[in-house]
């Protein structure tokens, strides 16, 4: 850790010096047609701001401002694109001396089908499956190592060192999630992190607009993109504004002076999301918070910066625009600077009405977590535009405990009954994204001590509750591991590399008790696909009793009774308790294993487990 | 609990039976001049309302309604009373046959001082003391057993029996609390229980209108009254608008079918206040909260019936213009129906501007507790405008986890730090009322082990926080008890009784021990009374550190740092990371002890530690 603060301390207050060898302009391109007409382009080349910059005529293309920055390889050029103009390319010079560097914008027709083929939004409706792009599958062991980049590891034994996976092999397993019942995949970040070490999660961008080459290209990526849209399946973008990789060409030679937040020695955030709703918090508390250092591998972005929010922003767009993203994952939500985010939503927002953006919201309390998001709060200093979060309310203090602790009058399941009343708090809690594990989190598999019979349970309740499901890679064939480190659970699917012994990717290759969970999610990921009360329909909880929590998803047309007995002994319930729900209604069909059960009389219920009765 | 049902059955279903011998009106008398100049006037008589009912004239006074009850016995009559209306006795007779009866009401000419002299409120410059009356001090042993009276038990070795304690044992001790540096006494409920057995709560009213007989007289009540305000001391009543006593004259003589929520059999409230605003709850279990009963021996009343409303709501005022109330304690908030509980509220606060009001929240987290009070919520289909809550999650999310389980990420101090964060829901956290225990719960120092060092740090947190600190009737002496069952904690107070071996009222009778305690609150309750920064002061909180937890109450004139180490080692913290309020400062005088820091090093804290330094 010493040695890595030393190394930022030399690379970042020795930053004026230029690298870049070539002449760029970011964003590396942009649309004629925006509903913004705005765009801020910054270029960047050696000395290219020392120079006399020109923009050349470009009909339809007026140029607002040239803006030199502290840095002389630095240039800000902000236009203004009417939607008159055509595609074509806008041509930038600089003329030093004798010299003259050019550079140049492609300006591109839109795509088509804003909010219908693309920007689409994930939503209660989908099922989302999250995966690591070097750990899912390798497609193309040609892209496994690539010269020139810092981490030139290649080892599948090591869970710290690159592994090889990439977008080519998701791809090749496109029909493989569509047949599980998947809708939308959320990859980890896409972008290059060119980085000494500890490259396999993506989230230390070193190039915002050059696909890691490591799991492929820019058109590898637009082909993901296009390969889940022809199968009726969504993308969503994981996306981090907080901060950036300590090897992004912006850190190493910085724009301008405080294009981040630096400190007089290291100093990191406290990650303590309090501070910023608290009323009574110190401005030295939420200094940190806010502008202290993820890692000090990942210096902190001054989102008050207004060039730098431009670049975030415009790189949001860009995406959308350019691969036809449908979903917005934004990273360490709450540590950014939340004004600059509202701007940050609000233009995606504006440009694509119908895009879906949820934020990652690691809090520990609903009112944590609601600060963050769409909230039903009036007399507060901030209001969030963000619609949804990683609702890891529901997981800690809901599915979690149930399955962990003994029922109680506050706990056991009594926390998922509580902590789901206080949804009051959320303007609408189906935007919330639920899930049991994530590339942080040790895998609930584990947590449960591998039992199948709760996992069922939670997978059963993951299918059926309020908000958007979202399982992690591994789930449905049992992949364990604890977060020590985070690695054990970020671990190869197996399968998914060209001679793997085994192969879970398909039923042969699956043990019996991973065909019964792999079944156990398909049978209801499919099911969930054509049925309007888990996908849309209202939620209605009953007060648990005994360890026992019913709840229904209902609407016009149907009505699913969800019973779990989280005890460890068989229990019994009265239908007639659920009148108000099961009236009309004789008997129910548990969508998993096809078994009828009668409404008039009591229900047995099994030790452990969960019925998802679709009522006839 | 069987035969308490059945016994419940035959009375409530055979309640058409009158049994009252005399003629009442309820309230027993009212006032000329009051803002809101309708009263409700409720007689009770047998046969009563079979005559023909006639208000006398009375200059000023106009009769706007005479309603016969479903019950012959009860006649209700509408009056508007106008302030030029002069004191006198309003006379109400009923003609049946050749018998007159006749019933009065006086009205009285009101007291003067309104929130100066009575209903003041009771604020954050207050301390409050919470006593038991039948537990505290018997100053009049006549009054111990009551000829009549259901409960014949007088028998302090038993804890479910009375013990004799009354007002002026309470009276007697004015002076104790008085030194002891309390400001504001909030007894048990005063008015008569004439219940079979378990009579020392007082929470199961049989007459709103007659002072416990056990505990004294109305004339006792208004000389307790009194007698507190002539020490500049102030009054809270506890009230029970949510249920009754099975014994209550209207129970066992219902003026009409639906005065009180009744079941096919007998059904208890689920005891859930999310059901009140969890968007999904059904209504079946809405209707078990809020209309089930509290016990067998508690009928739940039915607040939607206007003449109930109109009872309790005039009790309240009629309570608070009688004996000069100051502040208000409401049981059982969240079982009420929430409307009436503000059309309640708002009577009270339209006639008293400076009162008081705060509702027992017995529940556990924010967004359940702040559901019931003014909160910072906007969009949501009910707003509360209680003012104030009994904050259990200080309590239990926040020093009791503090002091009771390690320190860690989301644990220990972390929890009172995030519970305090949480405070944005509130429209003001100053009028929540914080405890360490109270007549429902385990004896805070047997809760921590009786370990006097947590104990000594719990206080000291308790009289330096945000909000109303109360103090439960032998926290200063170290009385101690868990709740298996409740009795255990409302044992006798030592020296209360004539010929008690022990008198803890005096430093002589205490142990060194408890002398030790004793200073301590005596010690910070009277520097409290002097110091506006706890008083008013703005609370800020630094993030705990390694188990040390920093908050400041200061403002313009004063700031005082309270430094928490929650860890059983020696700690070390840097005075500088908390410059933003100690700038301009150079020690901090510790005030209990009296010890002088030095603010510019470090401070050395010993293990398991508090200090309240006032900053010179």
């Amino acid at each position: 850790m010493l040695k890595r603060v030393c190394l930022l301390l030399v690379v970042v207050l020795g930053s004026f010096v230029a690298l870049a060898q070539e002449i760029n302009c970011y964003p590396t391109n942009w649309w004629v047609g925006m509903k913004n007409p705005k765009v801020q382009v910054m270029v960047h080349g050696k000395d290219f701001g020392k120079g006399v910059i020109t923009v050349a005529d470009y009909p339809g293309v007026v140029v607002e401002k040239i803006q030199p920055a502290e840095n002389p390889n630095y240039v800000f050029i902000d236009l203004i694109v009417s939607s008159a103009a055509k595609p074509g390319k806008l041509e930038i010079s600089s003329k030093l001396g004798k010299n003259t560097m050019k550079a140049g914008l492609p300006l591109k027709a839109r795509r088509t089908g804003n909010g219908v083929t693309y920007a689409q939004g994930v939503r209660s409706e989908d099922l989302v499956y999250l995966l690591i792009p070097d750990r899912f599958s390798n497609g193309n062991p040609a892209n496994d190592k690539i010269p020139g980049l810092l981490d030139q590891t290649l080892n599948r034994d090591s869970i710290f060192h690159r592994h090889g996976g990439d977008l080519q092999g998701i791809i090749n397993h496109l029909d493989y999630l569509q047949d599980l019942g998947i809708t939308a995949l959320w990859s980890l970040p896409v972008w290059q992190n060119n980085m000494p070490d500890r490259t396999e999660h993506g989230y230390a961008i070193t190039n915002h607009y050059k696909v890691e080459p490591r799991i492929g290209t820019n058109e590898d990526y637009l082909r993901l993109s296009d390969e889940l849209h022809k199968r009726g399946m969504k993308l969503i973008q994981d996306v981090i504004y907080n901060h950036t990789g300590l090897y992004h060409f912006f850190v190493q030679d910085k724009p301008m002076k405080d294009w981040l937040h630096e400190w007089p020695s290291y100093t990191g955030t406290n990650y303590k999301d309090q501070v910023l709703f608290d009323p009574y918090a110190s401005k030295a508390d939420k200094a940190k918070m806010l502008d202290g250092w993820f890692t000090p591998m990942m210096p902190d972005l001054n989102q008050g910066n207004p060039y730098v929010a431009n670049f975030l922003i415009q790189h949001a767009i860009w995406s959308v625009e350019e691969f036809g993203v449908d979903g917005w994952r934004v990273d360490t939500y709450i540590y950014n600077d939340l004004d600059f985010m509202n701007r940050c939503n609000k233009a995606l927002l504006e440009e694509y009405p119908r895009i879906s953006i949820f934020g990652e919201t690691w809090v520990h309390g609903v009112p944590n977590q609601a600060y963050f998001t769409e909230n039903t709060l009036g007399d507060v200093p901030f209001r969030s535009n963000l619609p949804g979060t990683t609702d890891f309310q529901t997981l800690f203090y809901g599915i979690q405990e149930s399955l962990t602790k003994p029922f109680g009058w506050t706990d056991g399941v009594n926390k998922l009954y509580t902590t789901t009343a206080q949804d009051y708090m959320y303007k609408d809690p189906m935007k919330q994204v639920i899930f049991l594990d994530n590339h942080d989190l040790a895998r609930f598999y584990s947590v449960i001590g591998e039992d199948t019979a709760k996992y069922k349970m939670a997978l059963s309740w993951l299918l059926t509750f309020r908000g958007i499901p979202q399982l992690y890679y591994g789930n449905e064939i049992l992949m364990t591991g604890f977060t020590n480190p985070d690695g054990w659970v970020r671990l190869d699917f197996k399968g998914g590399w060209p001679g793997d012994k085994e192969n879970k990717f398909t039923a042969a290759g699956r043990t019996d008790k991973e065909n019964a969970i792999f079944n156990h999610i398909r049978s209801l990921a499919q099911f969930r696909k054509k049925s309007t009360a888990l996908q849309t329909g209202k939620l209605m909880q009953f007060v648990p009793e005994d360890g026992v929590y019913v709840y229904f998803r209902y609407d016009g047309n149907q009505t699913i009774m969800c019973i779990m007995n989280t005890m460890t002994e068989a229990k019994t319930i009265e239908g007639k308790r659920f009148h108000e729900r099961t009236a009309g209604f004789n008997r129910g069909i548990d969508i998993p294993t096809g078994a009828s059960y009668s409404l008039t009389g009591s229900i047995s219920l099994r030790p452990l487990s969960m019925l998802v009765l679709e009522l006839k």
